[in-house]
């Protein structure tokens, strides 16, 4: 197997209120989807938003244990502290639930947490210990 | 906020176990990790695997509702049905759980599901209508 992600799905409650909370976010929707999928291209991978039971039907999942958020977080890598704020406030601004305020934190980055409207986390962070490359994308240290 | 993920990160009961199975499915785990977290370069972004409690933590969750999988899929998209059987194959004798075997799908492709140790569903696919690049990534159709 290949050390590759290509797409990250999303469970979601609404589809239309998922792609609205990623479109306000600045995400730009594909025209490949339909109302039971969205798709927004993020640089190298694909996001999408899918409807939480046809995700579970689909990956053949237990039906009697619902997906609970917090399992996976997403994180979002930016080259500064202000700019950690920036994001979260955009956010927030957009419709998310802010989890955590930036603050610096104990190895040494910054970093804080929102919720989209259907719970998924995303970390806002700057670790300046893992650089960016030129189009934003995280490179480990050798 | 750019429409990037940079990290995405696995919240697991064991550190140790988890790294083990994804440096299996022929991963490589970065020297930038440590006992308590793994890191490891996938293309232009990163995978990490972390304590579930210490993401709770660290993300500010709701301490008294747990996580449950399932509400976030990764997918691994590959060029032929074939490579999903395959790719599925080697996911299971590193340790994975079967979710559903490779099939034909509605929408036109061939896709299965595995579970890695923590129940973290991966789903493997073969999108015809979704070209993969030189690099093996995911590029939405214009």
């Amino acid at each position: 197997m290949d050390p590759r992600i290509t797409l990250v799905t999303l469970g979601v409650a609404d589809v239309a209120r998922a792609s609205a909370f990623y479109e306000r976010l600045g995400f730009q929707r594909s025209a490949a989807g339909n109302e039971h999928v969205a798709f927004f291209q993020l640089g190298p991978m694909v996001l999408s938003v899918f409807g939480q039971h046809d995700l579970i039907e689909d990956a053949c999942l237990p039906a009697d244990q619902a997906p609970r958020p917090g399992g996976i977080t997403l994180a979002h890598n930016v080259d500064s502290p202000e700019a950690v704020d920036r994001v979260l406030a955009e956010a927030v601004a957009a419709g998310a639930t802010l989890l955590k305020p930036g603050r610096t934190v104990f190895w040494g980055g910054y970093s804080g947490y929102f919720a989209d409207p259907d719970g998924h986390p995303w970390e806002v962070a700057h670790n300046p210990f893992f650089p960016l490359d030129a189009a934003g994308q995280l490179r480990l240290p050798d």
